[in-house]
């Protein structure tokens, strides 16, 4: 057999097997200089229209669509998607967004007109949280955690036909990141580490930018290879969206006493030594701790070897001032963090597997002393809730939460003892999260309770002289100020299924009973 | 049914299907202080011997291991991993190295022994090169391409069981450089281009380290995310190996002549504007290329967007000064480019995928404008041969020559006119390792020939009075000084396969006849 350049190739090969013949009508040399190429080439990944994109990725009736999350409240992608793929008539989706926020109430009327089929996503907040908690879908929302949900992607368990992936910049080969190096950016929201996996292991990938830059845009949190079709918009979100409810600069007093509280837990747990390692969730109190550590490691000349997961301003400041020395970024939590990342050597971008996957045993989360994490609800066995307010309806997220404290030698729960009128330690949380026995400590304004598993943290914290108490005394504490909470009353429909980490059922989300 | 913390929990759910419910018993918290349980857990990765570490990884006769070769000629591993697995008995193995050097000679004896059933590889030198030409082997050595070794690894045509990486700096959860943060490290190779793709998609994977550090060694080349075992040894390979023949700094005469006229080449293409992009191949003339451009772009005021490859200081000179934007590393070629990875900012380290994989349209090397060749023979057809010498005996690499060639706009081959006292310019080259379609200009030191289907490069060449010349008649030139080569006498038994980067075969290599 000749291939066909003239050579003598044998049909098969022992150990080889069949061969295949080089065909040079296989090599397409494109001669335009690369510029020029990059924008106007048989080759380019950059189509026309969101309409054009869609169409070009073969999505169809059933399949299952992904959005990432970076911009939280400021997020112009998911509607915009959406809107376009009602247009075209296409129905009864899967969406697997890594959450979504106030600004997504438009959803609604996508799974009215049989658009949505069903949702899998982190958390669910406003009008579509409360629809949704009212009994909109016919098919439970899932909520996964952010390290459950890259497990579920990257061993198919959540196979993603189709991402949508807005980019604050980008090339014409794709490769994106969350800035721009050219400080011309329209929209930035720094890290992309739940919008990696997405590109990683969708069967198609679309972005979305309204920045596009000269090929190379290095350093990518995206590369090129995971990249098939590029759109360019006018705006792919409101970064002033970033900073939102859960993620604000607090100056309230109680988190500040909170924030406070849990810093002098740390600075007692055994745990506060050179090198240790930390993660604030997000909540006010919770990312308000760092502040109060920074005098503590000051003093006694304690640095940092990381802070993980979401970051914020506050962790930025102690980088840049030595005393964390790496931050592991998967999410940025302000715009002080989002300007980090492109400017500070050490602040890494990590994407969502590595950050939290369980089926990772290295994963970040995993090399953590200290976790501080916030909660709607506590319980006697330590069980928390993030995702339920005290109506019963949806209003928050899943989060980290239950990779972190997992991972965490040390989790911490802040939370006031009392919200508005409700208490927040009650006898059994409406949902669970996160499962008590991951968690250690539970600071409040009005004392700590300290998990009876760990009589090493209980030591610790009475010698340091601080507040502790049993769960129960701060339970009794609450109900002294507010009394018993009226229990939520659901109907039987299950509206919502939270998993853990791992894939399984922690609970299920009833609708709130109507003349509740 | 209830899970082990209470809930009721629906064995199935419409629209979810069956349910798994949670067990606490899947939650395994570590409260060991994190720096302790780095180095000291049940989770820990790093295991007490490379032995061991086959041991885990379920290594089983006929599975295919692979290695990479950013040590070049310094690579203590291969050697050290094929003699351990030889001790313990395994046998039938396809190694699948992205290349190998003179060091590895001891192979022949794991051929002899059976240990080592078959190889794939981009190149082979020295006595093992040798022996095989001479049929040592059953089954003939398939040649990749670099770009083809990771499109027919990520695709699946050539599944990895196991990785065996050398990684100069790696943390206990595996996260791996090939440089070391505290400059310690003991052997330092920079970019792991090669070792990325090997990480990413191997079954299983092995990380072979002389220094470990801290968690979390950030940057990194290989994340932790893709890492199963850890195991610590003395020394991982010799970093003054990495220059080596085919990468020094070239001071011959008539090298540099031949890359002062490869930049007129390149001056004068057409392509040689603000933002042009470049790579150079392994070769004295070819680096030295670089050298010669300096002066021109300075004098044009003439900026490279980036370059891309096998980076040299030479490249990194460029780089600092300003001229070169940004450098794309797949592979360090000197100990300059080395430290530049780990200095400079805008010096990425990139994998063999996104570099040259042909199932990636956007590869970066379809974003070059110019790259600069090596070749040990040409042909009339402009096919190059850079794998066989003039007596028939493997002695090079394929490299990333073909995918190069094919990305890029306009790709400039380098050769002496007359190597010893054999013509590089041939009838037919004895191997094609790429074809003449994707190749544009011949450069030598006796003159220039161009593409017949490259009409616009011969009229800009021309115009700038560069001594273009037919390739018939640069090759009668050869013949007129040292006369028209035998040719090779070759034996039936084929004992090598060039695959062309999409996995087709080019070529095939046949034994060297004995008495030749």
């Amino acid at each position: 057999m000749f291939n066909t350049i003239g050579r003598t190739i044998p049909k098969e090969i022992f150990g080889l097997g069949t061969l295949q013949l080089f065909d040079s009508k296989g090599v397409v040399k494109n001669t335009q200089q690369s510029k020029h190429r990059q924008r106007n080439s048989e080759r380019n990944k950059i189509l026309d229209s969101l309409e054009t994109s869609i169409r070009e990725t073969g999505l169809k009736d059933g399949m299952t669509i992904s959005f990432h999350h970076h911009f939280r409240n400021g997020d112009y992608i998911i509607n915009m998607v959406l809107n376009t793929i009602a247009r075209m008539g296409i129905k009864d989706l899967t969406i697997a967004p890594s959450s979504l926020a106030d600004i997504h109430a438009p959803l609604i009327n996508h799974i009215k007109t049989g658009v949505i089929r069903r949702i899998e996503t982190s958390g669910l907040r406003g009008e579509l949280a409360d629809a949704i908690s009212n009994g909109l879908m016919n098919i439970p929302v899932v909520i996964n955690s952010h390290g459950g949900r890259a497990r579920a992607i990257a061993s198919g368990e959540l196979p993603i036909d189709v991402a949508f992936l807005g980019v604050p910049s980008c090339d014409p080969a794709g490769n994106a990141n969350g800035y721009s190096r050219d400080n011309s950016a329209l929209s930035e929201c720094g890290s992309l580490g739940y919008a990696k996996v997405d590109a990683q292991y969708a069967k198609k990938v679309v972005l979305i930018t309204d920045h596009l830059v000269e090929y190379p845009n290095t350093p990518f949190g995206i590369p090129e290879s995971h990249v098939d079709y590029i759109v360019v918009v006018n705006s792919i979100g409101d970064p002033k969206g970033i900073v939102s409810g859960a993620t604000r600069f607090t100056k309230n007093p109680k988190d500040l006493l909170i924030a406070q509280s849990a810093a002098d837990v740390i600075a007692a747990s055994g745990y506060f030594e050179d090198g240790f390692s930390l993660q604030t969730g997000s909540g006010g109190a919770s990312l308000a701790a760092t502040r109060f550590l920074r005098e503590k490691m000051i003093e006694r000349n304690i640095k940092a070897s990381f802070a993980l997961g979401g970051i914020t301003g506050q962790m930025v400041d102690l980088h840049e001032e030595g005393l964390i020395k790496k931050l592991l970024d998967v999410q940025g939590f302000d715009l002080k963090a989002v300007a980090s990342l492109k400017n500070n050597r050490f602040h890494q971008q990590i994407c969502a597997e590595y950050y939290a996957s369980p089926d990772n045993p290295g994963s970040a989360v995993n090399q953590l002393d200290i976790t501080v994490l916030s909660a709607l609800e506590i319980d006697l066995d330590f069980n928390v809730n993030v995702i339920t307010g005290s109506d019963g309806v949806i209003r928050g997220a899943s989060g980290g939460h239950c990779d972190s404290a997992a991972g965490a030698a040390c989790s911490i729960i802040v939370a006031p003892l009392i919200r508005g009128r409700m208490p927040s330690i009650l006898d059994r949380v409406h949902t669970i999260v996160t499962p008590g026995c991951s968690i250690d400590v539970v600071v409040t304004d009005q004392g700590i309770a300290v998990n009876p598993k760990r009589q090493d943290l209980y030591q610790n914290l009475k010698k340091a002289n601080l507040p502790v108490m049993s769960i129960e005394e701060l339970k009794a504490k609450a109900n002294q100020i507010v009394g018993v909470p009226e229990q939520i009353k659901v109907e039987d429909k299950i509206i919502g299924v939270v998993k853990y980490r791992d894939g399984s059922v922690i609970d299920v989300i009833h609708q709130v009973k109507k003349d509740f």
